[in-house]
């Protein structure tokens, strides 16, 4: 594990969420949809992403539902997905995802069952 | 706001915690307690940070019972918090501190109100 990439912050409306979230870090961020998730992000460059759901299926959907809106995930960047997923798998951890799936950039990205109520997605990043 | 320092994770056990953590993440943290918040951290490299309330008076302990365990705070790194601090209080960003206090390291640090449900702290680091 690297270091932490980005915290995922879950938001019923994107453009709504941006007014407050672009003025309070001095950001634009890149705005980008992940069908594999069903949402649509706004990632800025500090680290913050905004995760808006764009179905009720969406993971998001249902998290909003369960608790409203707040920090849904935090994201490690690791080296190599697969060999970390191995790893966790040894040890007992649980994972959503037993192989990468595609996430925002397109990049290779994982999530854990959540440990002490933290939801861990792990994501394949170059240095 | 330059990018995301690390992120806190309210936990009722520091040592059960960090089993799970330490193997999770195959890193050791530093240990610290920080009284200014009533509270121990272990603030692993990649930038997870547990947090246990040392006192029942910790804002950790009125999480735990109000929330139970998971992520409490995302923190962003930033040159000058005290210039940060004065944008957000004129765009209208209510502050939990109005001027930093002594965070984890004995770095200046400041704790905005929650915003959509995230609790954002800010913390003055050399680059």
């Amino acid at each position: 594990m690297r270091k932490v990439d980005h915290v995922g912050i879950a938001v019923a409306d994107l453009d709504e969420a941006r007014r407050t979230w672009d003025a309070l870090l001095g950001q634009t961020p890149v705005v980008e949809d992940v069908p594999t998730q069903k949402v649509r992000t706004a990632t800025y460059p500090c680290g913050i992403e905004l995760v808006a759901p764009q179905s009720p299926e969406s993971p998001i959907s249902r998290f909003l539902a369960k608790r409203g809106p707040g920090i849904h995930h935090v994201t490690l960047a690791v080296d190599d997905i697969a060999g970390e997923l191995a790893r966790l798998k040894s040890q007992g951890v649980k994972l959503v995802n037993e192989a990468p799936v595609k996430g925002a950039g397109g990049l290779p990205v994982a999530f854990l069952q959540p440990v002490g109520g933290v939801l861990v997605e792990l994501k394949e990043k170059r240095r």
